[in-house]
């Protein structure tokens, strides 16, 4: 028989098609998408809860005209396949294939580019104004996920668009799930309707009322307005968007297309801002992903039959940070845990249940988390801050203003810094060296390897000022053994080898591309020194003072933007000194890197050990 | 008549004051308020609207115990003058005398340092989690203004403490005003309890019913939640919060002594988060303040009796901007312009009568501001976002990942780089070329004088990527006169005075300083070269190569941090052609700067033309 999805070219066929081909549809496209992930890793769970919701927009809207902001926008695979772009799934997150992500350069069809969560109500209120002040005729809806609710831009651009009434309609995908179970009392306030009696007796009366007004059409959605006036005395579900200016409608069952397409074409209706309630299943129709929808949030390739991965098992910083934690816990009751949202990616999980009361999963509220921990410091607590480097960035401003003006010892624990790979430009940690490291009062360490994150925790929580540790995804080069470092002391570096007249000083997962190059050199009877950059702040000035005595030439190599990070750092004192020596600066260029393997990412930037060597040999 | 302020040196004094002498106590505080302010300037009007409200906390709660947290930080006055710092308002926010903001160093008790909104619930939440876990017993109240309240990070910390039921209280300062006049639906949804009457009528009816209720004590805030649930179902003013899992309390008149500390008294009791709703008036008590609150929000000297501003105007940049923008405006319709709340501040006054549609002001909501902004752009519009330099950091996030990612042309136009002065740490514009220079995609400009603001502003409205233009508060050296340049090209400086083997690199204000330094010099016989670095970013490397090649020595001079800025950029890229100048980078160290006046700082941080010519002369 054959399929709707092979022959699929027009989504405008999308109108056309009864509620039942509609249904029969989805239904491929959920056999489609695991298909496909299963081999190239990606974004499950999350685009297996919106196919239907994703079908019943392209039901109702013209997306030709109309436009679709999807927040986060790893739930936008579904709207790929629709847009022209089912054949590329092959390829997708890898390097040069189709981006996890909306990418405008990819569709006409994506609006507005994301990664982050909480942006698609802002992007949504500005798309909104632009249509008004050029008298445009379209629809702006952007569809937002629950967890990215408590994000507090959300909440900013909410009371905006509640304020000055801008026409747009909100699709609030509910699951009850940001990547883990989601917390606040938001969700815990949205959650309540699902089973609510009282909602459901007064949804029952407004229903009734409804069928005794005899117009449909737009004097229909004054008389609804009217009513949701009338009731707003007692319970309605939604108040707290209502408060704000802002229609709800809703719950609804995210799955029936028919349901979802009624109040889509309602919710069109309304003049001004609209939020529709939509609960779905995050892992939607297979079996292994809803009963673990947070390992098949973003997952590896996979056995589609039993849902078991297929890489095998390597230990991760991530992990080691987790097992430390809990180590460093049980001798100090003063440390306390942070995340926002993402207690499993950050390996908190263990911690989570060991101390119930010192962990503090704040839901998608970086900015919240830093601050807060910087008041639970200011009380002689530890905070550990656990987060992924480009996550962090949203919250630059706390760690400015809040952490490091007063000098209080909260630890940053960034995890994914570097290239993180496949999720691409918006998720690869380059950028943290260079925003934290011109904030005074911080101190910045990166281990070598992940024994060394563990000592380097175990220092950390000793100290008494702000300490960022950052560390990269995955785990270590099993080419290289290292021992770490037991005994640090501030901005104290580690010569790990010697000999030359060139010293690599590296940081993080660099210091192992460095000892490989310097093997590499070493059989062309180059010999060269190896640095273990342990500290990016403060730098060792002393180390740095007596290399450039002996002439060294200095090479600083960082998985950074090398603008403002390790290099720069170097390059500013070495030319303090005012000694001819000279100093190269390897990292990332002024550009964004795109999606891909981190591998792939790492060889085409030049930062793997073949790329380093290239450009070393240039220097000698 | 001896006074009570005179003798008031124990803060448990207030404890056994009645109530009338509270009330003359406050008007003592009024009148030392208004006549020091006048002298020195400073925040009048938000501290007139406290007197009241911080003598209750100061009569409901223990000081030495229980933690108050003032949100800004710019109300703190009166809690100044009643812990021990009276004696020290005549040298209120002069360096080296007393701070404006809460500072840690100054008191034991300043518990939380502030300067940006909407940090207090999250440091307040931090510091009961403490409390909790350190089997601690004090009360944590956090003052917040309904204008902080509109920034997201006061909603992810309200979802956080609901849902977690963290005990601590939140005293909402309600005057209906911001810096300016509020907006959003929050605080339309705050203000309708002060005129709604069903709320009025069901006060009542809550009111006759405690009355009926015979026990008083911890029995009664049972009774109390219990009724409370009983009437959700009814409208209940602040059923917002109480969705969120926050008990709220009010709206009380937070200028009556007895009832707010009877509140404060009950709120006391209640095991878990409360907001008590608080209506003040901003510049109570002093008629020109109540009359004009924006012009006495953060005000210069002035004089007591007229209300009159002491100082003659000289023209601004930020006045510069605002009639430079509505000149654009006319001609190009695509023009639109976004404050975060400070439409006064940051010239947009004009701007907002002339185009009303096309102004907006979404409160105190960088990150909001920004996003919708690209939003905006992304659809043809050019918006332009005014912000101080210190405030965008709070959008770091969303200008790389919403706008910077996606190439989108907003304009942002920067106000208050550089040092501002007399706010302090918390204020001082000096991270900005750090934070936005190591962002792919950005362009940075900064003009030499007022009028290349407007040249620039023209240019920019042209090109179709994101531009930063960064300018100072404050005006010109009359001293100095300079022509704008007219036609910019990305990247291209300008060469002002030729001569010697040194060149200045200097950019916006710090150009007026370096063509002063050159005239020094060359009263000295010394020759040097002022280059205008109207580009950041991308520095001119034509340029900068040729002046290499000719052996000149450079000196960048920029008011930021000196890491991750201009100097930075330049010696990069001087570094990378590897060849042996010298480069000498000007700017601020690795530290934060106080608060004092803007020349005093320039001169101690050596950056006026004295400074610079003292460095200069070290390398001459």
């Amino acid at each position: 028989m054959s399929k709707i999805i092979d022959n699929f070219n027009d989504i405008n066929e999308i109108k056309k098609m009864t509620i039942q081909e509609l249904n029969d549809f989805a239904k491929e496209i959920r056999h489609f998408l695991i298909e496909k992930v299963s081999k190239t890793g990606g974004h499950l769970a999350s685009n297996l809860g919106v196919v239907e919701l994703t079908l019943s927009l392209y039901n109702v809207f013209d997306l030709n005209k109309d436009k679709l902001i999807w927040d986060v926008g790893h739930q936008s695979y579904v709207h790929k396949i629709l847009t022209g772009r089912k054949d590329k799934f092959d390829l997708l997150r890898n390097y040069g294939g189709l981006s996890g992500f909306p990418k405008r350069e990819e569709s006409k069809y994506d609006i507005f580019e994301a990664g982050h969560s909480s942006t698609s109500i802002s992007a949504g209120a500005g798309i909104a104004r632009a249509r008004d002040l050029q008298k445009g005729d379209y629809n702006v809806i952007s569809i937002i996920g629950d967890g990215a609710l408590t994000g507090g831009m959300s909440f900013e651009a909410l009371n905006d668009i509640g304020f000055r009434k801008t026409k747009m309609i909100i699709v609030l995908n509910d699951n009850q799930m940001s990547i883990s179970k989601n917390v606040g009392g938001m969700s815990k306030y949205l959650s309540q309707f699902r089973i609510d009696p009282t909602y459901n007796r007064i949804k029952k009366e407004i229903n009734s009322t409804l069928r005794k007004i005899p117009s449909v059409g737009d004097g229909m959605i004054n008389s609804i307005q009217k009513i949701k006036n009338g009731i707003k005395q007692v319970v309605v579900p939604g108040m707290l968007f209502e408060n704000m200016g802002i229609t709800y409608l809703g719950p609804i069952d995210g799955h029936d297309i028919k349901e979802v397409s009624k109040v889509l074409k309602l919710a069109k209706k309304i003049d001004g801002p609209v939020i529709i309630h939509v609960i779905t299943k995050k892992g939607k129709g297979y079996k292994f992903a809803e009963e673990q929808p947070n390992k098949f949030h973003g997952v590896g390739p996979f056995n589609p039959l039993n849902g078991e991965l297929c890489s095998s098992h390597k230990e991760s910083y991530s992990e080691a940070f987790g097992e430390q934690i809990v180590t460093l816990a049980k001798e100090n009751k003063n440390i306390v845990a942070i995340t926002a949202a993402m207690p499993e990616g950050t390996g908190l999980e263990s911690f989570s249940k060991e101390f119930r009361n010192r962990f503090f999963d704040v839901g998608i509220a970086e900015q919240h988390a830093v601050t807060m921990a910087a008041g639970m410091a200011s009380q002689g607590l530890k905070p550990i801050f656990a987060v992924y480097s480009t996550f962090l960035q949203r919250a630059y401003d706390q760690i400015l203003h809040d952490v490091c003006i007063q000098k209080l010892p909260v630890i940053f624990a960034i995890d994914r810094a570097g290239i993180v790979g496949q999720d691409g430009e918006t998720h690869q940690g380059i950028f943290d060296l260079s925003y934290l490291s011109h904030i005074p009062n911080m101190t910045i360490m990166a281990p070598k390897c992940i024994g060394e994150l563990k000592t380097m925790l175990t220092f950390a929580v000793k100290q008494d000022y702000p300490i960022a540790i950052r560390y990269p995804r995955g785990g270590d080069n099993p080419n290289v053994k290292m021992s770490p470092i037991n005994d640090f002391k501030r901005g104290k570096w580690e010569t790990l080898l010697d000999g030359g007249k060139i010293a690599f000083i590296a940081t993080g997962k660099m210091v192992q591309n460095a000892i490989l190059v310097r093997e590499k050199l070493l059989n062309m009877g180059i010999e060269a020194t190896v640095i273990n950059a342990c500290f990016i702040k403060p730098i060792d000035k002393t180390l740095i003072s007596e290399l450039v005595d002996k002439k060294y030439s200095l090479v600083t190599i960082e998985d950074n933007i090398v603008h403002g990070g390790l290099g720069s750092l170097v390059l500013e004192y070495v030319n303090s000194l005012n000694k001819n020596v000279k100093v190269i600066n390897l990292g990332f260029n002024d550009e964004f890197i795109p999606h891909g393997s981190v591998d792939i990412l790492y060889k085409l930037y030049k930062l793997d050990v073949d790329g380093i060597f290239d450009s070393i040999l240039k220097l000698v």
